[in-house]
């Protein structure tokens, strides 16, 4: 059993928590959150111990994991203190707002050769890595487009989002890494990004409503991402793979597998699931076993430190090409 | 260019004098109809010649096909005639709703050899017909099951259904024919028939709304046909093929394939194309084609006059099984 | 906590065992089985109890609810005793496949009121009973037809065939008691069924690979049930509610949602879920919610000991109809 | 009925006769074709009059139509001249590859008012155009997103490939016109394209096997459009419209509504339609009546000149952008 220390127990942090609690390789041992009140809900749920203090799991030698679900700003600091007490981390996205923090943190902890993995959920999804896994049996030939459609059913609360960082470093995050894990080997050299807003609230807090980045690769794949705050039909995630001899799609999830036939309509089918709590559940146990794997076998996880920081110079880029009506040079 | 006779301008028959006008090896030369006035109105849209008397046609040596689409009891006297002038015959379905009157023409008509190609619509469906080549080519191994759904979007007039010989001569009677075309040399041993209405009106006209027939062949394939007369999301024809190493499907057609997703539904189609006209369209100008080569190249078609009898029979057996309460014998 | 005694620990049991571990309204107190070594796996896992003798459950006043898992045979023996003690019962389905066995349970729990929930696992499932909540809500209008098809991936051990009471008792009651569970107040009068096998093995035995019973309701509804033994593409689970204003589907679940295109096929999914744990996992989680508050509000859970009576009524007249080839009247 | 003199007698041209044969609207009068004996091919078939002069058709008063389906290089030429003889003209895409001759031509006949009805195809397609009635009547809220994917199941011929101007004008310039459909009286303002290669051959002519536009509107809609020369599976052709209340998409078009269900895969249905004869055959008749309303009530069709001339000048602008690398203002 490997020992897990949990820092943060909000919303994505109860949910870790469960699954930690519920994984027959876990075994969730603390958990610590700046509100303490929030925490010890944990206690009767999980039999766990709750921390004031989150320098207690680092101290504590039988933990062997920290598992960082905390607000973004604070993960930096908790991977740089953990590889310190040499800790195996699992660290949720994004890795921090500011792309110089991380490149700091990259050279300060570059002797220790830490094990760091990355939260980007979506590289667990059985549907998104099915196609990864078809890409390499070459059931599509060559590699020549990826179109991913990603779409929130809701904006999230007025506070986080203007703490968000925008929605190419928030949301489009996710999207940038999923091309990276698709283009394998293969380099993004290019970008450009449009955004726009139909509501003076975006623009107040200088956000997008929807999005659209283009990306080339080395080999010459394009990429086309497209994503928006609000979706009326929910919670959308959309991933195409054309390649010379075939495509592949990994599709939505509705409620359940029913249908209606009326007058008006056919084959009418439910809501989307909602929201990726639901649609990404096994994703996120999937998650877990490769964190299990990477500390016992030392096994890479899909994600790691690196992913992070790759992600995050993309969405900058996103950014610059936004702002100054040019395509941008990645690499 | 084959000259053709067409008997009967109804709405059926306007139909086939527009694909007869439209078809390269096809000449229609005259267009009969006990209503002069409506047969008529073919005379300005086609170039073609109006008569009085189909005798006419049948005296014509230039006619080469006689091409029923009259009132079902007119289709025995026809053929009858036609073949005693040596015209080849295409007559639409149903043969004739006395069984009697059927095996009577069979046998005035044995030292005949007559040429005679049923309008079995269903069989030149480009989707059911690809059933049957997936079949031959072993795709889903041994047949094992049929099972065919059939609903009209809603009930012919009344007048119509008071003489249609009933739900299983009138529209059952295609899958009747649909199981035989793909069970092939194997044959129909057992029949049981069920039937209900939810409306007095069925009752009162000795006719069914809904009904639902189970059929086992030799080799022990069980068929399953369900009919409704009315279906509120349009004319659904779905047949179902499940064999020892596979399923093929062949399924509705929408009007156009068109989807919307709204906060109520995902994934919502159009209603399907309704009705048969609209729906077997490529159907009927396939049946075409093999009445060329049929009359060309002695080629038989895909429905000939023993599968209108067959079916006919089998109607008449789902009659019986019904009234009796018992699995009924067929062969 | 509700305590939970479970008796038998096969296959389904130990599904049952995980379900009520995780489960935050119910405490595994007991694990029992014929086999105690194969009882005792289950103690690392859930921290349960492993007893020799059931009797230790029943005599256990802390114990709520008795949970039969066990072999079909002593379903009933374990129903009584229990009962006797006053404990709640869960129990699997079949009750047993002697209906005079059950007639007489019946007969002697009657002065009893006895709270026995059935394990009709697929009155549970999201999709299947969203087509209930549904037809209640009048989406469909009156309900005229009900279409279940319902195919293993592939036949279970011969061991199990030979004592599975035939495809009507092992296999079809499932889909009896889904019509009955759409049907509601209304009644089944009349049944007819027909099988047929491919293989000389299923003879041998005196068992069916395929079958298909069609019934009629008092109010008129046709239910038609297709069963196979085996289907090459998975498990096959599909409900098909026709109405007078529309139709409902509850369709399959594919092992995840990605399809691929090539130069042969377009849209291709995956295979379905494989085999019943999978494809009903929701169904069996969800099946102990209503045991919870069967136990502690008294809400009638969805299936009950009558339904597995009035299911096992129905399969018995399944086989009488198949060797009499005709239609029974069921009440 | 309205006299067609057709100009060119290709594929295309072979098309367009025997639509307009079959319509009930149009008399095919004469055809014209630079290769004379290809012309006199369409005389047997639809009893026209073949001209070896196409001005012969100019001169004659009864003609009312030019209908122009020759090379591009000759359209604006033909157009020119028609008006000239006060002819309503029919004219096939794109214009001219040239933009300058375009202008010059614009600015030749502003004071003629003259009748062109411009052949973009996909405006006339029953699915495309259903999504324009929906937008309409506001089924998806305010519009925000256009996603267009238009894969060619192969390249043309090298020869045409070489004349054809690039993938921007010769196969894109469709999707510029389909945004500027859906997006009415909305103008598009920006626009940033790339494009890439995977073999030498495209490379070495100058121009893109794959290519990607995003492009946004004056009220903020984004739209993105992804081709390719090339596609496995047949004829991609797919519109998205994204709106603050709903999604609407029109999808490809099945050779069959039939499914295969086997081991490796469930409901994998039919390759595509191919190719644009077959898919847009709907559209190539639908493009006819709208035709026959222009000329006999003056009622505008759905795309005209200015159409042809505002898909071209984006076209230029998605090469212009695609060398500059950078956003181009389009307005």
């Amino acid at each position: 059993m490997l020992n897990v220390a949990l820092l943060g127990y909000g919303r994505i942090g109860q949910m870790h928590a469960e699954n930690l609690f519920n994984h027959s390789k876990f075994n969730l041992l603390y958990v610590y959150d700046k509100n303490y009140k929030l925490a010890l809900k944990s206690k009767n749920k999980f039999k766990n111990k709750v921390i004031t203090n989150y320098k207690i799991a680092l101290n504590d030698k039988k933990v062997d994991i920290i598992f960082i679900a905390s607000p973004t700003p604070t993960h930096i600091k908790f991977i740089e203190e953990s590889v310190f007490f040499n800790k195996i981390v699992f660290c949720e996205k994004p890795l921090d707002l500011n792309i110089s923090k991380v490149k700091a943190c990259i050279k300060k902890l570059s002797k220790k050769n830490p094990k760091i993995q990355l939260g980007f959920n979506r590289r667990y999804d059985p549907g998104h890595f099915q196609l990864k896994k078809d890409l390499k049996k070459k059931k599509i030939g060559i590699l020549q487009k990826i179109i991913i459609t990603s779409r929130d059913p809701a904006p999230p609360p007025i506070n986080y989002l203007k703490e968000s960082g925008g929605l190419f470093k928030d949301m489009m995050i996710h999207d940038f890494d999923l091309c990276r894990f698709y283009l394998e080997n293969d380099e993004i050299i290019e970008l450009s990004a449009t955004a726009s807003s139909f509501t003076n609230f975006y623009k107040k807090i200088k956000d997008h409503e929807l999005a659209s980045v283009t990306m080339k690769s080395r080999k010459g794949v394009i990429c086309v991402i497209t994503n928006s705050r609000q979706s009326s039909y929910g919670y959308d995630q959309r991933v195409e793979l054309f390649g010379s001899k075939g495509m592949l799609i990994s599709g939505n999830q509705n409620t359940n597998q029913t249908e209606i036939y009326n007058s008006s309509s056919t084959s009418s089918k439910k809501p989307y699931l909602n929201f990726f709590i639901e649609r990404y559940k096994d994703a996120y146990k999937n998650q877990l076993n490769d964190l299990a794997k990477f500390a016992k076998k030392n096994i890479k996880p899909r994600s790691v430190f690196l992913d992070g920081y790759k992600a995050l110079e993309l969405a900058e880029n996103a950014n610059s090409s936004f702002k100054l009506k040019k395509v941008i040079k990645t690499s």
